[in-house]
């Protein structure tokens, strides 16, 4: 404004060099440089473009609906009574649909999604959360107080980071994450202000944690930061693999071997109440991963635990400034920790299509592994906790140098090309890092299996054709 | 995390001395202290303990449903469709509801709102948002690719205000904000680090804006920071009441004089070419308020003028790293700004149903301003464009040295006290701002008429007993 009460007639207020610098800092390869060529490139095919494909094939990001999975009955029944109660009178749909949105909209204001929630998430949502939890961990008691309903997970996660950044210079929070990662850590970190920590999963074994390689990690950032949070994702993402042992030293020197899924918190337990009563601890879940896809809903939980009592205060302040996480990605979360219970009747067909997305996924899981380890020059560990693969691939000397003098990540021209002549999007390696000249692709193992047979048959035919051109 | 691998054992490491800084500045009354104590004095009603009322009314939130407002019935039926599709073939529903929920499924990927839209949001919503806007302004053009869905306006708020800080010390980005105003603006200015800089309303003048006070609090400001935003809520919260008359100087003196509602951009482009195509403008809206009321659903959009394209680009990366707002509340958002259109089905009933919450806020406001200012000591300014009043209150010197003894701010108090002695909840002016020695409450119209009613009588007999105590 100028002074004369005009408005401003300069330049910009807000340019690149006038803006918030952490922004400028933030990187989301999942959303980045290929996903809009591909954006781009269906525009093209709509306007009659010729292109060698017909359409694109979007396996850059973990979408289970827009790649043709259908969405579970129940719960869609649920979220329509609770959507227009009017339903509730129509016998079309099942005793226990409607019980469970008679009992989401009993716990909303004025009987609405539409009201507000309570910051922290609608009660009895929290309760069956704490009780999902509960029973996922043999018992281990979970408190409805400690769960915060969010607006997917990144919306938890960047909370929590929030809370944990402070200090300046070499007393700057660091944030320990896996490499490769999922670059909603990478640009938060950055966004925040705080130091981003690189600790390398072990490719050779499986993408495993290495105990060793998270002390180099530590005592390499002591050096210069203040190491005060460890982001672990389980299962893995961009890997898809799971944590299969969680490596922990007690005094003596016996290490903890689990079974194939860890809670963290039930390790914690496990490892005794000098452990589960100080360690801090918060966990993340969400609608949209696993059988139900249901990301455009943006619901989640977290659970907070030994966190100090005075924080949690302001943490639970701090969400309130953004009022509440929309209602009806709560009431789904309700839905998927307390799905139908045998006897009811919505039981049988939630469990054939439960069961049916988690097979495809499965198949869907060993064609990936099996079609890309017969391509020379690609190397593809086995996917078996998520719906991502990230395939390592060899690139020619003469590619690397090329991508190099064109500035671009070698990976990255390597799915840009994979993009421009067969309509394959996925994400280069680099979008979530990796060790230094190794080179990977993440892909999503969701389209429908006949499509995702031709795109890996395709992807098999373009490498084996980019291998000879730069060789 | 020791260096042995195990994990920590020390003591907590988040702690109120630890943790983010920026965050323990943050304050939010509209979810502060006071609904604190509501929530608890609900509870202890439910569990049998003797109050000398029986329900709490809450008038601290601009939450529709939760009064009692019932939703319109077009919006939940689309929602409905869209939700669970096997509705289409349910001769039930209008065909103007069908046609709706068609139109946006086939926006979404995998035609489901369980899918994720772009970051930016759905396009058949951006378009139809655009088409509003420029129906709203007389014809004056609004591009799509200017329009940001958000979830609520709050996020949106949050977003740009991110992007604009920047600096330190006395570069340090300066946002002005009216006072009294929302706390979302105080709260997120503090969360970020930014300079809160205070302009005043009149409240002599109902509340009118006064440039020779923006002008004032602007010179003020330059002193120790960099004042780079300034924010208008239109029409005002708490205050309620509309923007009434925009004041700017042209090249000559004449001072614009605007109608019952200004659209900020109109009123840009009426200043002619050398404003409408330098001023950097964003603008919110949300399906929280108005006739509507959806708030749970945290619907929103934001339209972006005059941004500098590069910075454009950082907003899209920015938004991108949440994914997506709701998909839900994005298409809640396309209802509003395509409501049933003259000839089509539905149009009768909506048209009915908005006319209905429209008349009953309009004799709630009325009633709400006559009530108040037959007791002496509240003086309610008209409540004409919102849902809300900022009556100021005389407090007795007894009163507020007793408050101030307490530490607590003398509206605080006041606040405190009635609600527990009548159940009603309301907001001190403090959790707004007001003038130094001056007085409030913020008490949205809420309730229905005859509950609103009582309140008011309620608050009546209170304030004149209080007064009677304390003199």
């Amino acid at each position: 404004m100028s002074e004369n009460g005009a408005l401003p007639l300069r330049g910009k207020v807000l340019t690149v060099d006038t803006m918030n610098a952490n922004v400028k800092k933030v990187d989301y390869a999942v959303r980045g440089p290929i996903v809009q060529r591909a954006v781009q490139i269906e525009k093209e095919l709509k306007e009659g473009v010729k292109k060698p494909f017909e359409e694109v094939i979007k396996a850059n990001i973990g979408d289970a609906h827009a790649m043709g999975q259908r969405p579970i009955t129940f719960f869609r029944q649920v979220m329509a009574l609770c959507t227009y109660p009017q339903l509730l009178d129509d016998n079309k749909f099942p005793e226990d649909a409607k019980n469970r949105a008679r009992r989401i909209l009993q716990s909303c204001g004025g009987n609405s999604i539409g009201a507000y929630t309570t910051s922290q998430g609608i009660d009895c949502v929290r309760h069956d959360v704490a009780n999902y939890i509960q029973r996922r961990d043999g018992g281990i008691p979970s408190d409805p107080d400690n769960i915060y309903l969010t607006t997917g997970a990144s919306d938890g996660i960047v909370t929590i980071l929030k809370l944990l950044t402070a200090g300046e210079g070499r007393t700057r929070t660091g944030v320990m994450i896996s490499i490769p990662q999922y670059p909603l850590y990478s640009a938060s970190i950055a966004e925040l202000g705080a130091v981003q920590i690189n600790y390398y999963l072990n490719e050779e074994k499986c993408w495993s944690l290495d105990i060793s390689e998270l002390q180099r990690s530590l005592h390499a950032a002591r050096e210069h930061c203040n190491p005060r949070v460890l982001c672990i994702i389980n299962p893995g993402n961009p890997t898809g693999e799971p944590i299969r042992s969680f490596p922990y030293k007690k005094n003596s020197n016996d290490i903890y071997k689990g079974c194939e899924f860890h809670s963290f918190k039930k390790v914690l337990f496990e490892m005794g109440p000098e452990y589960s009563s100080k360690v801090e601890l918060a966990s993340f879940h969400s609608t949209s991963k696993c059988y139900m896809g249901e990301c455009g809903f943006r619901g989640g939980y977290m659970e907070v635990i030994n966190m100090d009592p005075e924080v949690k205060a302001q943490l639970t302040k701090l969400v309130s400034v953004r009022l509440c996480p929309p209602a009806p990605g709560q009431a789904l979360m309700d839905l998927v920790v307390n799905s139908p219970q045998p006897g009811e009747p919505s039981y049988q067909t939630f469990m054939k299509e439960r069961t049916a997305v988690l097979s495809a996924l499965a198949e869907k899981a060993k064609l990936t592994e099996e079609i890309l380890n017969t391509v020379p020059g690609i190397s593809c560990n086995p996917v078996q906790g998520a719906m991502y693969s990230f395939p390592r691939i060899t690139l020619p000397e003469r590619a690397i140098n090329e991508a190099k003098a064109k500035g671009q990540a070698p990976d990255m021209f390597y799915c840009m090309k994979l993009l421009e002549e067969t309509g394959i999007c996925l994400v280069p390696g680099s979008g979530f890092g990796q060790r230094e000249g190794t080179y990977h692709f993440r892909m999503t193992i969701l389209p429908p299996t006949d499509k995702l047979k031709i795109m890996l048959n395709k992807l098999k035919e373009f490498h084996q054709k980019f291998t000879q051109q730069y060789s």
